[in-house]
């Protein structure tokens, strides 16, 4: 459809976790929308995710991606419930709580700093000593200083939570296109009025690019820079006759995420600037060094497989969330990182409720509208080139 | 350990998903187990079924086999809550009936007569014209007659609750030793003593043989004659965007089984005999077009893959289930055909109360001892050859 | 590097057999090469392809196509030889003939009329009636009409080839660059000068579009039109005890291809317009049907799996492969549509002779120059949309 | 068949690269011959294994062993064209040599007494400075004493091997049977009559024994102790883009293999006792430090995947090949721990004549039985245990 009055037809380009979330957002709201993917939905980062849902473990400080995180994280209880219910994929959450783990006296004094700040936050944090921590996760290595237990913290089946927000869209009337080729944005006098595809152009009022670690190459074709580039994270899992951990642990450069049936998931490797999703030799030696070191027993578990997938990461480390300044019509929302799953219940609804205008559910809206709007001058940095 | 005041040792032979059942019913109760299965558990046939829960479709009269599988469907809801309670593992439980489909007047006269069978038998069972059967799954073939329609036939996913089984049965303290190889079973004097195993004897006062299409193999060695023989059931399953289906749709030859997340479960194809498990391309052109007559829209769907599974069956298709009569301390729990999935509930609880004599639980057992004896009479028909 | 002299490093975009081959050539040549591929080499329709030679099975005419067609083929012995002596990969060339198989009147009519005409090429082609036919190959269906008997038309295992194509340019210098983002074609008055990628631009004198059924998007971006479009082919494989079959099995809408092992490969549907690589249901039932019509044996055969491949296609059928009208340094080489990989000899090594001008193997490349000029003048036909 | 004058008739029981070579070449001779298997042929160490030819670099003196190991070696060439023209299949014979890495004075002072040894034997054994070994192989770790260069030494794709004996036995009329279930051995006064399946009793003069770690457990039924157990190996696979390396390295406890195509296979550790075949966490991570350390460059290698087989070992490391003692038409051909893809052409030709009684062609068979007389006495202690 071509302007000329609001068009009730958002299209998304992107069928990632990020993507979905905002078509099922948007689709639960009545709005007509189409998801374009170039390859199979879910099939990228998405699927690559350990699920961690560290809204305390990952942020260093308690700015607006915090508060973000915290409210995102907040909304998963309710999400996987109705994801059920529509769907019938169980996407596994686990509120079992997170242990930030130290190995020396200057981790030691960051995580009693984060524990003080989190806590003024309102957020539970509680430091502990060695031997506490060992009761808590007897499996945890005996070198360790002690560990910041962090019990909000959960985790989810990040394939499965991204299958479901794709299901649960489509089953409430969006269009998820797999393998649909964009080859361009189409903008009329600064606005965007929909995106070429290799079937012809697409016309639409609003257009949100979801591509993750790919959005800048489309957003570069009508001349605005958004430096979103890939971190490549390395990963590996393991089976285990029977469950040997409950909490996640956490140390920089390493994390094991317990999953159902004994499975350990351990990752990732931090390879920046390269779309390339082979793992290596290395990353895999380095990662197991470091999953040894954290937790001694894990040597003794079956080697399952071993993956990858490609991080959208900023300059700044923040994501790019919001009206793209300068192309009416236009929307981002990419950049999240590792924190893409966390963020995408909360990324879907804000998304959903900027490109609706929030008509209808003013008073739903202006509680994140509060976060939104600082958020927007600082998460939000994208700059036409023109 | 060697007899001289019964043992405590339970050993099952098989890993499948009526192994891991009386190991997980035995293990509540308190009792020391060990599984011994040759390969992994949960590999061959528990992780080929399509998971119904067929206790009025499978079953052709209400004698004393439907009894068990109107007892043991109705032990799901609350086997699904505590085997995610104690391994974070969802089955899949879904309970939304089944549609038993009719396309000629003799099938249609079959079902009417069962419809009558089930509901003196207390079961739901509403035989539906055509048109109704359409208004309930508008993607059934337009060619039927109509179909009975069973809305308490249900379905799991058939690798999971298998897997839950396995993990359960570990985390109550069972040992399931996964490639462990039994050559034989140990007697002396008339009684059961243990198995020899790779490793050398393993003693233990109850030997549960559950092992299957290979039970009578392990049988035949101490000279007792079980005539399990393997038929083979070849699937395939295909993908859709969004649910097409909501209920099982079941006709001679041929099933459908939607599962989460749009995926559809074809099956199966009857191969007595063999244990090939090799998928024929005319076992699966055969099944691919009574697929197409059951449900026209299915050629949309994208093909996932094919496999099989060797169903263990009885020449008068009732299971094996009891004492061995003339072998003191040992069990049999096998030959349960089609119906290994619907069964493991009742067959592990049943097998537990057996082996554990209902000693302390008396109450409990009597209910079933009152269905467990006649079918003794009837299921049980286990000869020593000698 | 940027213009000033002519560079010595040429650019390809796309990394199938093609683009590969042509690599291999130019470096076989000394040329310094790059190949960007923007997921794994060799991944699309070329490790989709059967591998069939089909010089004389695939044309219908004795035009341009055929007679780069047979010099195609005429090459694949040597370059089997090549191939193998640097990388130790043996590309399975088969050269066991080919039968082109009559159903009807209509398409006997047809066969003979092209048996004349290809003797009259000077190539072998004989009918056989059925009974002969059978004679040579005992499983072809008793119900044909007889055979059109191609005993020089061969077969390749198609993966080996392209994975030959690309260790062999590597080891002769190639840089062949995998998960490289092409966002565009760099010009600078009306001549390429490179290309730009995700991390940054590239510059080249030569810059050769190679991407198969992508390479009207990337020439679109320069105004180019190259109507190029995707033709999903869906195949599956079977395999037999021992080998059923020595040559292929032709006829329109399938074909079976023995490969070593006793597997059999059958090919393929026609589904032109969408990059969707999913395997339908439809798709595959129709291939049953029509293997099972060539070859009723195929039904005993054990299922080994399905999958497709986008051809690459142009709306008068003949590739394009030549220098890009008004954009100096700018070639193409895609189009192939089924005869990519039997025409990845001719023109991978034509490719390398046009780029590098025929200087110093004048007397080498003058007879290709004789088929090659008129074909430039029929294949080539490239417009640009200024 | 029941005896009463010799049956023509032939059971082996074991489908995997010693089973299939003798039914290869005892279908050559034109004697009728079953393979059982109890799963799919070759899927277990056969298809496990590296494929090293390490007549040289495996035997730790120039006994018995070794010269069978040196006349298998030299048979290689020869069979591989055979079973190319039988099959079409490329064994991937390649004759680079191998180094012995030594890195110690202890392993110089032993590669150093071999050398001599070897060349004694009239083999080709040399030793190099670390300076000359790096010259062969520059991604050998510099930090190196030494090697023993061994030219001859050469290696398969043991996988391509072992499915080529299975098609060319089957070709040249060998019965191999898939999935067959052995549940023992018959015999009568003594001599072995057939073996009894899951179908029934096979009737056969001749049963020889080829199941290789589960060899044991069937001679067990008997009585006859054949102390053949499992030793689990672990290996891993990695890609690089082009090849790094032309000779195999190898030092104690890991090998570096290169294959066709840049794939350079990483084995193996030695884990005896047991069946099971998961790969540990523990035993991937000391192969990829061993890795590192005698090539440091395969850190920047991509990652395939790992596996392992079970090698079957005897007591005194030499493997059963010949009559079982006591028992008349029974025989043996197991035992040959990490050596069977290196022995197996000369174990079925040896077994064939062995089986056949040379008759008709004696004068090739002396030469063999000059190494197999003394040979028996050596390596074919089999005791009945009655």
């Amino acid at each position: 459809m071509r302007p000329g009055g609001r068009s009730h037809e958002v299209v998304i380009v992107g069928g990632g976790v990020i993507g979905c979330s905002i078509a099922y957002h948007l689709a639960r709201r009545g709005q007509a929308v189409t998801v374009l993917e170039r390859g199979k939905a879910c099939a990228e980062a998405s699927a690559a995710a350990a699920g961690m849902l560290g809204a305390q473990s990952e942020m260093e400080d308690t700015g607006p991606l915090f508060q973000w995180a915290r409210r995102s994280r907040a909304m998963f209880p309710q999400l996987a419930e109705e994801l059920k219910a529509i769907t019938g994929i169980d996407i596994g959450l686990v509120r079992e709580g997170l242990l930030n783990v130290a190995f020396s006296d200057v981790q030691e004094a960051e995580l009693r700093a984060r524990e003080k700040l989190q806590r003024a936050a309102g957020e539970q944090a509680d430091w502990l000593s060695a031997a506490a921590a060992a009761r808590l996760e007897p499996a945890l290595s005996q070198a360790v200083r002690g560990a910041l237990y962090l019990p909000d913290d959960g985790q989810v089946e990040a394939p499965l939570l991204a299958q479901a927000f794709v299901q649960a869209a489509r089953q409430l009337g969006a269009n998820v296109q797999e393998f649909a080729q964009v080859q361009g944005l189409l903008t009329e006098q600064g606005r965007a009025i929909g995106v070429m595809t290799s079937d012809g152009p697409l016309y639409s009022d609003c257009v949100i690019v979801a591509s993750g670690a790919w959005s800048g190459q489309l957003l570069a074709g009508i001349g605005v820079k958004l430096p979103v580039y890939p971190v490549k994270g390395e990963c590996f899992s393991v089976l285990t006759p029977k469950p040997v951990l409950r909490k996640t642990l956490f140390t920089p450069g390493c994390y094991i995420v317990p999953k159902a049936g004994g499975r350990l998931l351990v990752g990732a490797t931090v390879v920046p600037g390269s779309y390339d999703r082979k793992v290596s030799l290395a990353g895999l030696a380095e990662l197991l060094d470091r999953a040894k070191q954290l937790m001694p027993a894990i040597g003794e578990a079956e080697w399952e497989k071993a993956w990858s997938g490609l991080r959208p990461q900023t300059p700044d480390g923040l994501p790019y969330i919001g009206k793209v300044p300068a192309v009416e019509g236009l929307y981002a929302a990419c950049g999240h990182y590792r924190n893409g799953i966390l963020l995408s219940p909360i990324t879907g609804k804000v998304m959903a409720e900027l490109v609706l205008g929030g008509a209808g559910e003013q008073g739903a809206v202006s509680q994140l509208e509060l976060i939104f709007e600082p958020s927007r001058k600082e998460l939000h940095i994208i700059e036409a080139a023109h």
